[in-house]
């Protein structure tokens, strides 16, 4: 079984990594950019067959591991 | 118009954070994974009303810029 977790700053939180892409983009010549914000993506295969299962596992893997909670979101994203 | 770019490594290349994402969910006894990838998720938000316009120069950013095409592949999602 195939998940998508998709790991994002919160809205409010700074995201210095997005902003130099914003300002190397405006650089570039594209000025017609407003916002960049940057986020992870992990894509991960489990040997898993129940999707339930699989996931309350996902969500405790991000609790603990894969995001930071307290500036981070994280959606997950499990492919039938 | 807002937009989504995602960045992932092409198979076959090697992915050292994934590794050490799927080792250290291992050591959490997380032992169902077989794989963990790691990729970028940039979101953009555009002064563009034209999406065909939009497209191409989001394309034009990923070769120059958000993407290293010898080793990433990038795939394009602009919201409606």
């Amino acid at each position: 079984m195939k998940a998508q977790v998709i790991v994002r700053l919160k809205d409010g939180v700074l995201d210095p990594q997005g902003e130099a892409v914003n300002r190397a983009l405006i650089g570039l010549g594209y000025d017609t950019i407003s916002s960049v914000r940057q986020g992870k993506l992990i894509e991960l295969e489990l040997d898993e067959t129940d999707p339930v299962q699989a996931e309350t596992k996902l969500k405790n893997m991000c609790e603990k591991l894969l995001a930071n909670t307290v500036i981070e979101n994280y959606t997950i994203d499990i492919a039938k």
